[in-house]
């Protein structure tokens, strides 16, 4: 919050257009007192953000005057997300997981469901949320449709599709004759799903259906995509989810599963995965949940009438490091 | 979070007790679900806490099962009181700096002071914070009184000296013929000091005086005391506060400092109280404040008419790696 809060008061960004500027300038700039921005300041020192030069007693960007402005900007939004729907929240941690719901949620916003229901109603929430989310999909869905073959003239279920972005991107990715999308998900969403598909011209190629996921998924498809969806949920969920899926498939059909993974050697620590998400369902989002290792979620496949054809989990190296989700790529095939 | 609500959950307690315990024999003991076991104890097995045995499914402590308990218990302590204290008030660390009030506790608790103002209204505030600064001040003082040299007989003052802990320490660490210590804080601590007096057998050694340290500090002493005290201000009033003290010593007295001081050298990263203090002071306890370097303290006592005699800064090694204040003692003598 020391970081954050030198970006939110505008210290950063007076220090980009003004090197040099001392802690009473600052603080008349940014509307503080000069005592507040010389303590704030102390810790950007001493993690080498930011310079200042004893003698003049003047401040410049350090560190951070070499941080393009796109990597900047989404390590923000991490930022702002975890302390908008997450700080206050995890001191409710423990009554969390005794309970299996957000009481985070409920105590600070009245809200009694998930983060995804009170998104709805709470700006502040939606505001932190939805911009990273829009993110994560603008990244991972180029590596994941590159990673998945959809045959031609297939019929597709976007299971838990949202408004239908994931439809958009399965068309334009991997468009063919006869393809068709339909997004699944709740019925509220229908009528901005549908704007979305009219918005991209797409209309003729996808449709919607509304239902919910744990009650019965429609059937007759030759491929089903699952993303950011299965880690939403304690295991007796993914199994039920999964044989939904398994149900909704035509004979040899496959399933595409996008999903962050915990590495199998779960000490390494170049995945942040695992620092993240448990509490982070758990206290903060579903009150359940977390995502589990590749070989888990390839067992629980198996379980539930697949095999699998492929699982690859995204190179970390590959991935930014203020990025928390490392994800994987799971292909099955339903068994005959 | 994750860490501490294995130990609030009472999953750490249970491994000591039964090691290989299976998530779902822990989650029937502590009351909740295997899968959010499973999912707040992949960060233990992660940073070594825990280990977690593939074949049998079986939990045991790792790390942890080799802390001493007295090492815990101070840890937990400190865990305790950032999670009451701090997590959810430095949501609004930004406002707090802005306004130069704890924003957090208006907002959580509407409360409008200080947390010191609080604690005596919130006992969950109180009991967060209360242990931990009766831990802080036992291990504190020794080293403290160590390191101060008090006159046989001498007049001493304890500024801010609270319900009188200090002024029974002075006088048990430096007893001598005709030594007399005053506790000078707010008349409502006075009952409560002068009670602990008695309980401690030396109501003829020690008094109390009434009164706020920014109106008028009592006069006549050769030593005062003041500790735990000059971080909580911004230099104008630690100014104000030395030249008051200043007034009440006779000539050639001596103040004695005890406070938390930054390294001289910033980026050092064996002293946490840049990480901590900052967001602390500004954002869940006093709207303003923070520590100094020991050579700031040292200038503010030089521009207040004293001369440093003393300044030493405790070595971080003495101190354990979860203990946040490392602190200094600086003694300076008034100039004739």
């Amino acid at each position: 919050m020391s970081l954050l809060s030198c970006f939110e008061l505008g210290i950063v960004d007076r220090l980009r257009d003004n090197p040099g500027m001392s802690a009473t300038e600052l603080a008349d700039a940014v509307g503080t007192k000069p005592d507040a921005v010389e303590q704030l300041l102390f810790l950007m020192v001493k993690e080498g953000f930011v310079a200042h030069d004893e003698t003049s007693g003047g401040y410049a960007l350090d560190a951070l005057a070499h941080v393009e402005e796109a990597d900047l900007k989404r390590a923000l939004r991490y930022m702002n997300l975890i302390k908008v729907t997450a700080l206050r929240q995890l001191f409710y941690l423990t009554e969390s997981a005794r309970t299996g719901t957000v009481v985070g949620l409920k105590e600070l916003y009245g809200a009694g469901g998930t983060l995804y229901d009170a998104v709805a109603d709470h700006q502040d929430l939606n505001d932190a949320w939805l911009p990273l989310m829009n993110t994560v999909t603008a990244n991972a869905d180029p590596w994941f449709f590159d990673r998945i073959e959809i045959p031609s003239g297939a019929q597709v279920l976007d299971l838990a599709g949202n408004t239908g972005l994931g439809a958009i991107h399965a068309y334009q990715y991997k468009k063919s004759p006869g393809l068709r999308v339909t997004t699944f998900d709740l019925p509220e969403k229908e009528a901005e799903a549908l704007a979305n598909f009219r918005a991209e011209g797409l209309a003729d190629h996808l449709s919607f259906v509304g239902g919910n996921v744990f009650d019965s998924i429609p059937t007759g498809f030759d491929t089903v995509l699952i993303k950011h969806f299965l880690d939403m949920f304690d295991r007796a969920d993914v199994l039920r989810i999964l044989r939904g899926v398994h149900g909704s498939l035509n004979p040899g059909g496959q399933v595409h599963i996008l999903v962050p993974v915990y590495p199998e050697d779960i000490t390494r620590t170049d995945n942040y995965n695992v620092d993240f998400f448990p509490a982070f369902f758990i206290g903060c989002t579903m009150g359940q949940g977390g995502p589990q290792k590749l070989s888990v979620y390839q067992r629980w496949l198996e379980e539930c009438g697949f095999t699998v054809t492929n699982a690859v989990t995204k190179d970390a190296a590959e991935i930014p490091p203020d990025v928390i989700p490392v994800q994987a790529v799971i292909s099955a095939t339903k068994n005959a």
